[in-house]
């Protein structure tokens, strides 16, 4: 006699749907607020370019604020992630520290990267601000550190390191607001153009 | 017999104390916008804070997006000013470039400059951000052609304008997030500094 398949999800399967329900509301949630502007984008919007209900979403992450906050949560992870990749990687402090700050301009033109960028800590409640704010100082914190590896190993001039670190990341958020991923460039290939103009300056190299 | 001072205001005076008034309103809901965020500011707070009432608010400026409005133009025309002054200026396109940057990082530091930064288009309704658009491009027209003009005689390095034009923007752009006014540093210093680091790059030079 032949099993019948059962009706009922195992509970890995459960956790795998719940999984990708709890991300497609995520990626929707992050696309809209990019677009629109977070004050300007309601869950209503959210549950209904999902087709779905705003009490699902509720279900799945929480009120407006909890989803921003978790919007911001996955794009400065993979930031932190590429931080770490980088400081492990072999050749001098100024190879690491291009290959970083290439990856950190990808990651702004990429959804998750861009939220981080366009948004203010004003628009978190009190407590999503503070973990907000903790979670930007590790990646600035770490960012100083390749900076001032670089300069320790005489690959990179001897900068000020808080006034490069900021040159550097004011150069690499701003994507944020003008990157078009319909337009001819890759997000790759502008961030190494970028990256490349701010390693040589401006000014002729004799 | 000596004449009495009338207790009538003149025409000249009634304007006078009309403009004071009006850049009073400006200074204010700039400074609430910058610090607690666009969206969170009611007019009711700026009025507060002036210890007028809102009306008096509508009958200067108008509604809270036109105030915005207005107070982003006044920043819009500082960066205009600071393009039209340094293009005239003597020397090479480099240090025209360069005395146009350091002006745009300053306006970007103080209060109307970082309201344009801070502002993102969605904030606005459909006509002002039109308005916004179409003088945020003349800015980043004027700054184009500076770069070309410093790469046609020869005294920048021969890079993609549009690219070197994104990566200043964005670096110089970036003070409205994090200068502090309180802090050690002055404007013009900071933005000095910004801009040699942009000029020579991180790269050391042999």
């Amino acid at each position: 006699m032949s099993t019948q398949p059962s009706p009922f999800p195992t509970a890995e399967q459960r956790k795998a749907d719940h999984t990708a329900k709890r991300d497609a509301v995520l990626r929707a949630a992050v696309q809209m607020f990019n677009e629109k502007g977070f004050h300007q984008t309601s869950l209503d919007d959210v549950a209904a370019r999902l087709g779905v209900s705003k009490p699902t979403i509720y279900h799945y992450l929480g009120n407006k604020d909890q989803v921003l906050l978790e919007c911001v949560k996955i794009g400065l992870q993979q930031l932190l992630d590429a931080a770490a990749t980088s400081s492990e990687a072999p050749g001098t402090g100024a190879e690491r520290l291009i290959a970083f700050l290439t990856r950190y301009a990808e990651i702004n033109m990429d959804d998750f990267g861009r939220c981080v960028t366009l948004t203010s800590e004003e628009a978190l409640c009190p407590a999503s601000r503070q973990e907000f704010r903790a979670l930007k100082r590790q990646i600035d914190t770490a960012l100083r550190g390749m900076i001032e590896a670089a300069i320790a190993d005489g690959s990179i001039a001897p900068l000020d390191p808080r006034m490069l670190g900021f040159a550097l990341a004011g150069a690499l958020n701003w994507p944020a607001r003008w990157y078009d991923p319909a337009g001819r460039e890759t997000a790759g290939d502008l961030a190494r153009q970028l990256v490349t103009t701010l390693s040589l300056g401006f000014l002729p190299r004799h």
